[in-house]
């Protein structure tokens, strides 16, 4: 069965009448279509039974097409209302399902141009097609996952001392895209004291001998699958005083947890397994948040590998292991990998070393 | 006054107690961060009256200190909720303000957590102070401008008869770089009739001698204003029938744009005077857009240059003039400025050549 006819029968079996899904992620899983996130509407009527229609810009209506959709479209020209267009595709509905990244302003127009349905949430709903992976998906992160490996082998080009984070960071938002990725999604490198700022991006801070960097970086490919990979680096021969011996034992508990994620262990048991090793050493405090995040057409998405989340893994199910321990002021420290669930196990998706790498500086 | 308090004088004005504002241009507009768009809560809490709290996760508190975050920062842990920490800071209030942009399930989130409030829009209220350019923002957009200006002078290292759309568009990507961006936002090589789809990207499409090209790029800077111009290529020495004579109209319309617009005149009335030539000259339905859009933090703002907009125009306001004519399945042309009205003309912060650019292909 099509996404599209899948998240349709969800829908039909929660009483919603039509999914409205704007350009995003669930939009690009459901029919293909990578819209532009701009201000004119783009969306993806789809009822709960009969046939889906996707309301576009009259200029984009050719580049739909292009792109592959067929299904009905829908256009709209400048002078239009797109949104009593989408209530007309509608029809009458007591209940209408929004994507869960839908902008405030259309939350409203669509509540105001559809005045007699309630409104709910859909996230969720196709969330859960999206967490498990078919074969194609996997392959696609799998090769995302060579593709930022590649990156972290060359990082010896471009990491030494003297130079900034900024100017490193440059220098690897363009192998990124070099080493196959068509856009650059994040690039992190945190050196000395900036490593324990963990959503660090870059600063004009002179990188120097003697200190440890934390570089995690990520882009999407192609075919619309995300990277993520983080590893250390140390510049010169001796990292600061501490460093190695927290270190060790990130690599023990970043490797614990990729032995223990499987079929059937809770996304919170992976946490709570790196967590553990972490604690008992004395580092408790300095291991700031969650263990992971689910990845796929978004760097970020279901599941949420963290303290809470009770959800078994499945076959499929695609998500970062990267535990940190982050001493403000000094140093920190971040091993990441992507991972899928196999149907008795685990395949990681980075195969780069995941011991400190020494660079000559 | 600084930008926030403006916002807030604005809020009291109309009885709204609270501004909610979560990552994107709005928040980097009034508090000068820029926080990465993902799904833990990052929220600028702005009451009508007394301090602001920025609400961000306990792992980013440091990057925002780090990005020079001068107002009060409450921070939430993984397993904490940030809806009910807002709530806790916004107190008792009859109405909160959201961010236009603000996602769909924290409209909901905020909805049930600050139950007693009505929620409401106010992208227009920060739209009303971002649509006028200080000279700090005037500067940046023309530094964008000169940036983007520098791509389009070196195409012809890159545009030629054998290469696909994709080839050039990775090889413009990587130019948008080098030439002083921080992220590229846009590539669309839309060559022969794929010229003909004004938000057409890169295909697979092999360019061949005799064909135009349309080529619309954009990036954002360092600082984070946003570049993007158009201008047409033609690969070889002759342009396919029609062409030339629906460029001259193009061009005389477009001039006539720049030359129309000003303070004073309506933003409609500069869409007007482009349409009037095209549609006298007889491709009046091949001109299927707007003229254009404003232009800052964002590629796309206020104010629209649209039938229907009688706003008038303003000094400091900075905006796209791209006329076009898509003729189906044979060629497409569009040229596009950016411009910003001064106190008593207009200022193009676009450079190159505007005639149509021959390359030996």
């Amino acid at each position: 069965m099509g996404r599209w006819k899948k998240a349709q029968a969800l829908a039909a079996a929660r009483g919603i009448d039509a999914l409205l899904v704007t350009p995003g992620a669930d939009l690009r899983y459901l029919i293909g279509y990578e819209a532009k996130p701009l201000e004119r509407l783009t969306c993806l009527v789809l009822p709960a039974s009969g046939d889906p229609t996707l309301v576009v810009p009259a200029l984009e209506r050719s580049a739909a097409l292009a792109a592959g959709v067929d299904i009905e479209i829908a256009s709209w020209t400048e002078t239009q209302d797109p949104f009593a267009l989408v209530a007309s595709i509608v029809g009458p509905a007591a209940t209408v399902g929004l994507d869960d990244h839908m902008w405030a302003s259309r939350v409203f127009a669509l509540g105001a141009a559809i005045a007699t349905a309630d409104q709910v949430l859909t996230g969720s709903l196709v969330q859960e097609l999206r967490i498990r992976k078919d074969p194609d998906e996997i392959a696609a992160l799998r090769d995302a996952g060579a593709a930022i490996d590649r990156v972290h082998r060359r990082m010896g080009e471009w990491l030494r001392a003297g130079r900034t984070e900024r100017e490193v960071g440059a220098d690897i938002a363009r192998a990124i895209l070099d080493e196959g990725h068509v856009s650059v999604d994040f690039v992190i490198v945190g050196s000395g004291p900036n490593g324990a700022s963990p959503h660090h991006e870059v600063s004009d801070r002179v990188i120097s001998r003697g200190e440890t960097v934390v570089v995690d970086i990520g882009g999407t490919t192609e075919v619309g699958y995300c990277s993520d990979s983080t590893r250390n680096y140390l510049i010169g021969d001796d990292a600061p005083a501490g460093y190695d011996e927290a270190y060790a034992v990130l690599f023990a508990a970043q490797q614990a947890q990729r032995e223990h994620a499987r079929p059937g262990v809770s996304a919170e048991s992976v946490d709570a397994v790196g967590r553990t090793i972490i604690a008992e050493a004395g580092y408790g405090e300095l291991f700031i948040h969650r263990t992971g995040h689910g990845i796929g057409q978004e760097t970020h998405e279901e599941p949420y590998i963290v303290e809470g989340n009770d959800l078994l893994l499945e076959e499929g199910m695609a998500f970062s292991i990267e535990p940190g321990i982050y001493h403000e002021g000094l140093y920190g420290a971040r091993i990441e990998d992507i991972a899928v669930c196999t149907a008795d196990g685990l395949e990681v998706l980075n195969a780069t070393p995941r011991e400190l790498v020494r660079l000559p500086g």
